[in-house]
């Protein structure tokens, strides 16, 4: 369905040429199309989303940020259409590739950043995660991504869906440079310390492909040995359905008031099953909205309780690896609702949560999530290049 | 949001001769693009349907009959898309001109029929009528056009949206040559004899605005005058918003179920409004399915009731002029509603309904619809062609 003459899949050129000296010079990175480059309109791969907004006349911070870094921007990355998604097919501009996964998808939203780093395109690239659009590209595709605790980075510059879930995240192929990029965009140390304890979420990895859970089963203990205390439990006792619902609900009432005044007044095309989304989540009543809110409490106290003072919680970033492009709606929908059931965890809380590229399916890039406290963002890149640096 | 290279808005050049002699020879003629053209892509104007389809293999009946009758199709014309519509509003290809009120819109599903009748680039067009597609666009531009008795002329080669309403119709500026049209595609005689009598159809006309009763007042009496017999009653006792309300179920059901599989297999783009519809069409259960039969099957009694044996009802067209195009949904979505109180006799009763374009409001085209008892397609054109030869 896609017009091959826009440029996207994975990327459009645009060049900018980052400061002369930092910590990051000689690295080239590409933008999510919902960050503002400034002279450019963000189009949150939309096209009418694009018809209908100016230029940006400044960069988003993290953009800017980078560029103060020493890196140079090389290109501008396709999303799912307004970060709606979590399978990286866009109808208007395309799939991106998945370099580790022919002919399947990269995972969404942020579809063009993680092709465009596992290809080789660029060094690293920003991505956005609301409801799992960093994890689970990354976990398709065989990166390090992370999504950032919410509210940690500033959003500006960045076309918002969901304001109380929207974070900013990147990606990158080596544990190093992950942690580099991390130290510029959290304006911090990057530490060297394992977190103190280990959770292991039976649940969450009840939820996955029996092949998933076993190729993570090692991943897990190398994890929990590097750790030194680990115990398994179940993370939420009412069942990880229920926090999907009240994320569905929440996450879905607050995309609908992102979108809903520019829908009425411009009818713009969409994919089907987006308008169809968009569409339910109109329906979202108040009574719905006050019966999720004490749920979602409820999650946030059980995550702290979990994470506090330097604990963090292992499970799988995805049920499965990458699945086949250009499936049919009533395949596609089920596995994204499976999707749902681990990432409303980190969404609902605003907790960091880092994905470890460290097996594979069938050859099929699978990745081990790890959930800190929100505010740990920085041990959790630590953690990882720790990791990476002991050759696990 | 339309591409202008597309070439709609609203027809696109193809030229096919029609038979050296014959009853058409001479006229010039476009066909909506539901209508299959030999060797070219019925699209729908929508542009994933038109990517996913193959060519046809030959012209539909429609087309065919035309062409042997004599007249030369110039053009493809632009279709709200899929025929799901009745504004003439398409996102992905425009809005065609309604030559006859400035930035409003022309009416739809069939917009670029209507349009290029009365813009003067072809002699007459054809369109088709599920739930109102000839009768809104030729009330909103000012032709005749009739939406035909079901099942009346063979639908052969036109893409279907709701088999059990779908109908062939067709556009004209004058009486005289769509008189001429009918024949060829009724296949027989038109006469030159006035309904037997004429009911009023108070209910109807209390849904136009004020304005629009006022305009078509002397209409009422001239055709009333000409018939002989009247009476004013109400169609509907039971109101005509619960006949509304049975259309919605079951042409909203059965065009959900021509669509569906294309839908979960394609995940097409659409225009928000026309995807948000679809998704609601897919929702409708069984059970309102079994409750809206009965108030069909009252329906098509009350009508056979007062059209036959040469009855006909009259009513407003449409319940105000064309409306100003590119408005918010929040405002377009009502207005449609109160159209389709009207166009659902015609279009669950299977009846035939004319449109005389013989008012105006502000200067605009309204229309006064006249519907008779299936099978009265010649009755109708005959007497719209004997209104006009007595200079009414």
């Amino acid at each position: 369905m896609a017009d091959p003459s826009n440029g996207f899949c994975p990327y459009i050129d645009i060049r900018i040429a980052g400061a002369a000296s930092g910590p990051l010079s000689g690295l080239t990175f590409a933008a999510k199309d919902l960050y503002d480059i400034a002279g450019h309109v963000t189009g949150g791969s939309n096209p009418d989303w694009l018809a209908t907004h100016p230029a940006a006349e400044k960069h988003a911070w993290a953009v800017e940020t980078l560029l103060a870094a020493g890196a140079t921007l090389t290109g501008k990355t396709i999303t799912d259409e307004l970060s709606l998604g979590l399978l990286g097919e866009n109808a208007h501009y395309g799939t991106p590739e998945n370099p580790r996964a022919a002919d399947r998808v990269p995972g969404g939203s942020s579809s063009g950043s993680v092709s465009a780093v596992a290809g080789g395109h660029v060094d690293f690239a920003l991505g956005s995660d609301t409801g799992g659009s960093v994890r689970i590209p990354a976990g398709f595709c065989g990166l390090y991504g992370m999504r950032t605790t919410h509210g940690r980075i500033p959003l500006d510059g960045v076309l918002k869906q969901a304001p109380s879930y929207d974070t900013v995240g990147w990606f990158a192929r080596d544990a190093d440079l992950f942690a580099r990029v991390s130290a510029a965009l959290l304006q911090g140390e990057i530490p060297a310390v394992p977190p103190a304890r280990m959770v292991i979420a039976a649940d969450a990895f009840e939820i996955a492909d029996a092949a998933v859970q076993d190729a993570l089963a090692p991943v897990v203990d190398t994890v929990a040995a590097a750790i030194g205390e680990s115990a398994t439990e179940r993370v939420c006792p009412t069942g990880l359905d229920a926090w999907k619902a009240q994320q569905g609900v929440l996450q879905g009432r607050e995309a609908w008031e992102s979108f809903a005044d520019w829908i009425d007044r411009t009818n713009p095309r969409f994919a089907y099953d987006v308008a169809r989304n968009l569409a339910q989540r109109a329906t979202i009543t108040d009574a719905e909205v006050a019966a999720a809110k004490p749920v979602r409490a409820a999650l946030i106290e059980r995550i702290d309780e979990l994470t506090r003072d330097g604990g963090v919680i292992c499970m799988p970033t995805a049920p499965f690896p990458a699945p086949l492009a250009g499936r049919r709606l009533s395949k596609s929908g089920p596995d994204r609702d499976r999707i749902r059931q681990l990432t409303c965890i980190a969404s609902a809380s605003g907790a960091p949560q880092i994905n470890l590229p460290l097996a594979t399916v069938d050859g099929f890039p699978v990745g081990l999530s790890l959930l800190g406290a929100p505010g740990s963002d920085e041990m959790l890149a630590g953690f990882a290049r720790l990791l990476a640096s002991a050759g696990r």
